[in-house]
């Protein structure tokens, strides 16, 4: 049998293990208690039972392992999955395709399409230089210093997809610029391992601020029903010592589970100069790209207050004047693909999820977890609950869902439980943000990097998986310990 | 000034035309009346106006002014439409993005890339070989054999949608295999005038059968709350001697205004014969697509007597069972960024079209045009109203939207006016089918062969405006006459 027979052979094993799979979850017995939890249904919803919840499930987890193992991408894996869903009476077509007009969806792929605008323009290709210029002698240079203009931005960025849609189109120029490519087959030589630094980065930089991600203030807000009163100067000081130590670990550790295949680039910075010294003076799209940019941003950080400037109508917006200044054009249109890939998976797995926690799935999964934990000494309770609420994230598609219906059951379980109510509540504010990185649809801007091609859905599970775990060792030791101090 | 520049500046002066329209139209005053017929408002609904209801016509007409007169493509003009609207505050963003999650809106987008899968797997090749093969000596016999084709399925395919992805990818192999291709420039060699023919043909089969469209059954019933009583052979029957015309009429009169580059090709056959030849005996692919698509095509016939078969959840089956036999790849989707750019625009216009109709808009052009005709004879008043009908679709994105907003009201308006109640009944649901053509996104069948790139939507204006006129004049002369005499 030749290689190629024998790797097909392979990937077909594992697609008949992952059919398997699915076959016996399918028809496992309901497991008792589900249909309790069955209860937040909208009127305008069809009527479930406790049988498709758990159907629902078993098609989620099955699509999710194909992933995992391997055995075919994200959108094969999302497509069947759907499909399944639908002609199997579990979820009607309206809502299995509910996910594809959520604006904040929407957003990521327009962030895409602005991104190659930045490319094609030439702007994305001078900053590109600039920063390498300045940082670009090491592979570990160019990460910390993405991540630190991450960290900069992030107080004024209450979307972690808007902030990735500023970030992105910089690592990719970055990534293209040094020659690393996805279509030449160089992804591995430095942009994998950027964008991996990147999406690290977010995990952290949105844990470090109360304006940094959605959920951050609503948390804040469900946490005062608890008596623990957040304020932004009191998050910023909880999270300060967990996240700047994780910000000098996380490059170090992705360069050692996923190094780039180039480390030192000791003449880059010379070579930058040069690139910038041919480019000449700004051009033409340059400033229009500028232009556009920062209207967009300066919209973005407004759209926090005044929420009538929707963020998705904003990029198209700005997506609609790149096109008549010709930046971007109909013809660099057919290119993307890509988007639509993502789109479509990303539409998919999230009504998913969402549809999980509609029929009760997760209300009955929270309230497991706190049986778990009865009759433990606090800390130990604390460490089960938090650890468990990293692991759930497994089943999220978005952050801010997870929180919503997860927050106050595990608030409220700790704190029963004899835990410090400020504690808990910091810390499942903060793990919301720092597991991000646990799947690739765990946060919608992995999302937006994954899109790229620079990294496959693969390899997010694994060193994803790595990273999480050190946020996760670092917040609930040093982290722990540090918050009781402060609070 | 170059050539160059002298384009760039026609366009940015139409730009600026438009742009002025735009603004005028937004300032105008409302009409009055208008008011009076927002009464749609489903409790789920944020409210609105007449002064919104207006607004919103005044974007739509400037967007759809905008492609027909070439100031910018339809993607970029429906995506500043979106953001004007939504930053406005006249559509919530729920509201305009609504169309992104419609069933029939993605399987447009399905039905692309199932299209490429038919081309890559050579099955395409195949089939388009064997009708050059057998009609392949002018482009005039293609044209006559894909309308044929597309008759004779339609009774099985009350969806023209799903109909058009069927012989889609069958056009669109007859084109590339002789040689027409959008890439290198050829597409009007053959391959825009076979997609226009076919988009005509469908225009006419969609009105032969009573189940070759899905508005059809709804009207049927709906004509019969007046008292007229269809049948599916009283329908065929009404239908037959117009369509038949038509027909014959339809390739002929587009290669007259939107003629092939290419019209005589005696060697065709002989070179067919040899690709066959060439191409040897019918590969492990094809077979793989060919049952893929029988299945397909089998479940979406099945799926007008059992409804739970939703046919996008089945064409995503079919993809995902593609994508498992590397027929169809990750790869080869990052080329489909066209069927991107289609998925935005048309849900956008979608939406647009959906709005105008609930905010009372189009309520109050059928009220119109009813006391245009007060004190007509009954043929005045027939042709008056069947022309208004006709040209309304203008405004609809849908063809089953314009056919549940406005049968009633104009078949109750020419009852009164003394049309027979048979005769009018008949006319408004053929012209439901015949006015496809009169935008690009009058049908969404019409958008897929768009999609391809062989078509651009300024041409639809003019050409299918044309073949527009041709099947009303056919319909209001000899299809009245032929109509009287059966009835």
């Amino acid at each position: 049998m030749s290689l190629h027979a024998r790797q097909h052979a392979k990937v077909h094993s594992k697609q008949m293990m992952v059919l398997l799979l699915g076959v016996i979850l399918w028809f496992f017995p309901v497991p008792s208690g589900l249909e309790s939890f069955i209860t937040k249904l909208p009127p305008s919803e069809l009527p479930f039972d406790s049988q498709m919840a758990w159907h629902l499930f078993a098609v989620f987890i099955t699509a999710i392992m194909a992933v995992i193992l391997n055995a075919m991408p994200i959108f094969t894996s999302s497509i069947l999955a759907v499909s399944v869903l639908i002609l199997t009476g579990t979820l009607s077509a309206r809502q299995a395709f509910s996910g594809f007009s959520e604006d904040w969806i929407l957003l990521i792929i327009v962030a895409f399409l602005i991104a190659s605008s930045v490319i094609k323009s030439g702007l994305g290709k001078r900053i590109a230089f600039l920063i390498i210029r300045r940082f670009g002698k090491t592979s570990l240079g160019l990460s910390y210093s993405v991540i630190a203009a991450d960290m900069l931005i992030a107080p004024a960025f209450p979307s972690n997809t808007a902030r990735s849609g500023v970030l992105f189109p910089i690592v990719n120029a970055l990534a293209a610029d040094s020659g690393s490519k996805v279509a030449d087959g160089t992804r591995k030589k430095l942009g994998a391992y950027l964008m991996m630094s990147s999406m690290a980065g977010l995990s952290i930089s949105s844990a470090m601020w109360l304006t940094a991600m959605a959920a951050n203030p609503a948390g804040a807000k469900m946490a005062k029903e608890f008596g623990v009163d957040i304020t932004y100067i009191s998050w910023a000081t909880a999270a300060s010592v967990p996240v700047l130590v994780l910000y000098l670990l996380l490059p170090w550790v992705i360069m050692k589970v996923y190094p780039p295949e180039v480390k030192q680039t000791p003449d880059a910075p010379q070579i930058a100069q040069k690139a910038l010294d041919t480019m000449g003076p700004v051009h033409r799209n340059e400033w229009i790209m500028a232009a556009v940019f920062i209207g967009m941003v300066t919209l973005w950080i407004a759209s926090s207050f005044y929420p009538f400037i929707n963020k998705t109508a904003v990029a198209f917006l700005g997506l609609g004047i790149l096109m008549l200044a010709n930046i971007f054009t109909i013809n660099d249109l057919t290119h993307e693909g890509q988007a639509l890939a993502t789109l479509v998976w990303f539409a998919i797995l999230y009504a998913i999820s969402v549809y999980l926690n509609l029929f009760g799935f997760m209300g009955w999964i929270g309230e497991n977890a706190a049986h778990m934990v009865e009759g433990f000494s606090w800390p130990l309770a604390y460490v089960v609950l938090i650890l468990s609420y990293v692991l759930i994230h497994y089943f999220f598609v978005s952050q801010t869902a997870q929180m919503l219906a997860l927050f106050t059951v595990f608030l409220n379980v700790a704190i029963q439980a004899g835990v410090p109510a400020e504690l808990m509540a910091f810390m499942l504010l903060f793990a919301t943000n720092f597991n991000a990185m646990i799947t690739p649809q765990g946060s919608s801007s992995n999302v937006i990097y994954l899109g790229s091609g620079y990294i496959e859905a693969g390899e997010v599970y694994r060193v994803g998986g790595i990273i999480t775990l050190v946020n996760t060792v670092i917040f609930l030791t040093l982290g722990t310990a540090w918050i009781l101090l402060v609070s």
